[in-house]
C-alpha cells in the first residue's frame, strides 16, 4: 500500500548537505523510510525521501533551513503512534525524527513544572519524576513524545479531572518554517501577554513548525487514590452513570466506559475476567476522606443505574494492572482478527448528548457488517470506535468509512466536534470544514501566513492547494 | 488630555452609511466620544470619530464591513474598564459598543455551560443563573462585559482554582476584519479538529476581530464555601503561606494578599476595620468535610508563618461583603487621594520566585517618591501594584514609569510574563517584545493574515507601522 512518488523532487544537493551534516543520523534507506510513513492508523503507508534523527533544536532549526530554502517539506516524527496518517509523507519530503531527543532539561518541584525535549515520552517523564512526589497526567494509550502529544493536541483517560495538553502545556520550543526558534512563552501560570501562540501551536499537527520542547504543568500525586471497575446491564446504564457524576461536579479522575465487545477484546489480550458487559473503569483521586466522598457519591449513582458490585484495585500493582488493560485497547482490538488492521477514531459531543450520540452509533454498529468497540473518555463526552478491519477487503473499510462519516455528522449536530483527541491528520479535513465552515479560512490564512511555502506537514489539517 | 485627529481620515460617506443605519444609536457628540476614548487606565482620552452602538452580531458584521471598505479604524468597547488603554482610539475610527448587546442566548445546566452576547456583564450572568445552581467564577475587579473579559484574557479572584478566561471560554462568535461572521468551535469539552482560533481570539484584544458572541464553561455551586481572612507580621511570611498551600496542592478557590498600605485604602473606603497588616483573603469551595480539610491545612501553613486568627465570614452577605471589599481596591486606592489617578499594573511569575518578585518590589516602593498598594491573586503567582498619582504632577507618573518598568523586568528575569491579567494594550507593547523576542513576529504575522489593512483596534498589543 505504499503511495506514489513524491509531488515534489528533492534535489540531490540537499540530500548531500543533509547527509554532510547528520553522517550515520541521516538516511534514506527504504526500511527507515517506511517505517517513518506509517502510523498506528488505517492510512497508507506514505514513506519521507529521507529521515533525519535530530539530536537537538538546533539540529532541528538546521534541518528545516536547508529544506526550507530548497522548498522540500519537512514531517515530525516522534513515536510514530498517531491515528490519522498524521506522519505520512503524502508530499514527499524530509522526515525530522525526534524520538532521540530525550534530554529531561529542568523539572521544579516547587513550581511543578518541567521542560522536555519533544522526544521524551510520557512514560519516561513519569518515570523520571518517580522519587519527586510529581506526576504527569495525560495519557493517551500510546506511549507517546510529549511533542507529538503537543502538536496532535492529545488527552486520555485523566483529562476529565486535569485537562488535555491544551490546558497543561505551558510553553513550547518551535522551529518555524523557515528555521527561526522560537519560545512561545514564559513560565508564569497565566499570561495576558500578546496571542497565545502556545495554543496555537499545541494541536497545529507539525503544520506551522516543528515542537522541539515543551514545558508542561504537573501535579502532586496525590495522597489517596483508588481505581475500580463496575459492570452495566446496557450502555444506557453505564453512561447515565457517567452524565449524573459529571453533573454533580465530582472531581472523578478516571471515568471510562468500555463496550462489551471491547470488555471481551481486553480480557483475551490481558487475560483478565472481568465480566463481559458494558463496563465503567473509575479513578478516584484525592485526600483519604474526599476519596471516600467520592465513591459514596459515584456508586449511589451506579446503583440507580443498575450498576453491579465496585471491583477495587486495592494494590499500586492492581490498579496499573487495571490501567494498562484499557491503554492497551487499542491493541486488544488488533489481537481480536489475525492479521487485522484497526481503524480508531473519535468524536467528543456535550455530555447531555453523549447517551443519544452513543446509543444511536451502537444501533448502527448492531445492523453493521464489521466489528467495532466502543470505548470512551466518557467523561468529556469523548468515545472511539476501533473498527477492527480486513487489510485484503475494500468493502470492510468502504463500511467503516459509511459509519464513522454518520457518527462524525451526528456528533456535530449534536453540537460536538469530529475529533475529541485523535486530531484530523489526513482522515478528518473533510469533516474539518463540515465543523468548522468559515472558521477554515482564518485556520488557512494563518497557515500561510507562517508557512508561505506550505512544507510544514503539508496536506495535514489544510489542503492548501 | 484629549489627543490630536485620527491619523486615518474618516470619509463622510461612511458615517452617513452608519447614520443611515443607526439612526440614533449611531453618534458623533463629543461627550459620546469623549467617554469611549478612555478607560480605567492612566492612558490619555483618544476618542473615536464615531459611536455606533449595536444591538447584535449582524449590527457589529454590518459596521465592520462599512469600515472595512472605507479602511477606518474598529474599536470595540464593552464597559471601559480596561487596564492597559485598550479603547482609546489612537488612530481614530469607528467604537462599536457593545453594551446593549445583553441577551442570554442560552444556559444549559446539564451540559454546564452558556452563550451570551458579549455585553453581558459578569455580575449580570450570575445574577441570571443564581437560581440555576450554577455560577461563573471569573471576576476581574470590575464589573465587565464578557466580551471585553475574553478580549483581554482576563482572570481575577478565583483563577487559581477555576482558571481564566483562557480556560472557561468554549467558543467564540468573531466578526472578522472584512465582516465575515465565524464560530471559533463547537461545544464540546474538548476538540484536536484543527487549530485552537478560540484561543488565539481570546486576549487578542479586538485587533483580530470583534467577539460578539461567548459560549462559557460553568460550575455548579460548592456544596461549602467558606472565606476567612489572616493577618501576618510580614508580606514575606504572607507569601511563604501562598507558597506552601500551592506546593500542597491544596485546590483553594481564593488566595489573595492585600498589603498594609492596601488594607489601610480598603478600611477606609469600605468601613471595616481589618488589621492594617499584610494580609490573605481565603475562600474554600468543595464538600462540607473538604471544605473543613483545606481549612486546616492552610490554617497550619499560616500558623507556621506567624500568621494571626482566621477572621471568618459566616453568612453569604459577610461572605459577599468581604470580596466587594477586595474587588473594590482599585477603587479604595482612587479614594486614597482627592483627585488621583490610578496606574495599576501587574505581573506573573512562577510561584517559587513570588517572594523574592514581591519583596524586591516591596523595597522599591518603599523608597519611591510615590505610594503603590500591593495587591495580588497570589496563588497564581499574580500581583499588581495600583500607583496613586497626581495628574497634574508628570514626575509622579515618570516615577510610577520608572517603577512600573523595574517589576517587569525583574518578573521576566524569573520567567514570568509583563502582564498576567491586564493585557499589553497601549501600555506593555514594548515588554511584550522583551518578554517574546522573535515570537513577536509570529504574533505580527498572523495579525497581517487576518487584519492585512491594521483597522481592528490598531496600535494595541502590535505596533504594526
Amino acid at each position: 500500500m505504499t503511495v506514489a512518488a513524491p509531488v515534489r523532487p528533492v534535489s540531490s544537493k540537499l540530500f548531500d548537505d543533509l547527509r554532510a551534516r547528520f553522517g550515520e543520523r541521516f538516511s534514506t534507506a527504504a526500511a527507515v523510510r517506511e517505517h517513518h510513513g506509517k502510523d498506528a492508523s488505517y492510512h497508507a503507508v506514505a514513506p519521507p525521501d529521507a529521515v533525519v534523527y535530530a539530536h537537538s533544536t538546533e539540529e532541528v532549526a538546521a534541518t528545516v533551513r536547508l529544506c526550507a530554502a530548497a522548498k522540500v517539506p519537512v514531517i515530525p516524527f516522534g513515536t510514530g503512534t498517531s491515528l490519522e496518517g498524521h506522519i505520512a509523507a503524502v508530499q514527499g519530503g524530509v522526515c525530522i525524527d525526534l524520538s532521540q531527543m530525550t534530554r529531561i532539561l529542568r523539572v521544579s518541584t516547587d513550581d511543578l513544572d518541567c521542560t522536555v525535549e519533544a522526544g521524551v515520552t510520557r512514560k519516561q517523564l513519569n518515570q523520571h519524576l518517580r522519587d519527586s512526589g510529581l506526576f504527569f497526567p495525560v495519557d493517551p494509550g500510546a506511549d507517546a513524545s510529549l511533542g507529538g502529544m503537543a502538536a496532535t493536541r492529545a488527552s486520555g483517560t485523566n483529562a476529565v479531572r486535569y485537562g488535555t495538553m491544551r490546558e497543561n502545556v505551558l510553553a513550547l520550543t518551535v522551529v518555524l518554517a523557515d528555521g527561526r526558534v522560537i519560545r512561545t512563552a514564559h513560565r508564569a501560570r497565566k499570561s495576558a501577554a500578546g496571542y497565545d501562540l502556545t495554543r496555537l501551536f499545541v494541536g497545529s499537527e507539525g503544520t506551522l513548525g516543528v515542537i522541539a520542547e515543551v514545558t508542561l504543568r504537573l501535579y502532586g500525586i496525590p495522597e489517596a487514590m483508588r481505581s475500580a471497575v463496575c459492570a452495566f446491564p446496557s450502555i444506557e446504564a453505564a453512561v447515565a452513570t457517567v452524565v449524573a457524576t459529571i453533573q454533580a461536579g465530582v472531581p472523578v479522575a478516571r471515568i471510562e466506559l468500555l463496550d462489551a465487545v471491547q470488555m471481551d477484546a481486553v480480557n483475551r489480550y490481558a487475560k483478565l475476567e472481568y465480566a463481559v458487559a458494558p463496563t465503567l473503569f473509575f479513578e478516584f483521586h484525592g485526600s483519604a476522606k474526599g476519596v471516600d466522598e467520592q465513591v459514596e457519591t459515584v456508586r449511589d449513582f451506579a446503583a440507580d443505574n443498575g450498576g453491579g458490585e465496585f471491583r477495587w484495585a486495592a494494590s499500586t500493582e492492581d490498579r496499573n494492572k487495571l490501567w494498562q488493560a484499557r491503554h492497551d485497547a487499542y491493541y486488544a482490538c488488533k489481537a481480536l482478527r489475525s492479521g487485522a488492521e484497526v481503524w480508531a477514531t473519535d468524536v467528543c459531543v456535550p455530555i447531555s448528548r453523549l447517551p443519544e450520540c452513543i446509543a444511536e452509533t451502537a444501533k448502527d454498529l448492531a445492523a453493521a457488517k464489521v466489528v467495532a468497540p466502543i470505548v470512551g473518555h466518557v467523561g468529556d463526552g469523548n468515545f472511539h470506535l476501533c473498527f477492527v478491519l480486513d487489510p485484503a477487503n475494500p468493502a470492510e473499510f468502504d463500511e467503516a468509512k459509511r459509519l464513522n462519516a454518520r457518527m462524525v455528522e451526528r456528533a456535530l449536530a449534536m453540537d460536538g466536534t469530529c475529533t475529541g483527541e485523535h486530531g484530523i491528520g489526513l482522515g478528518k479535513t473533510e469533516f474539518l470544514i463540515a465543523e468548522h465552515g468559515e472558521a477554515v479560512a482564518v485556520m488557512r490564512a494563518v497557515k500561510r501566513a507562517l508557512d508561505p511555502d506550505n512544507i510544514m506537514n503539508p496536506g495535514k489539517i489544510l489542503r492548501m492547494n
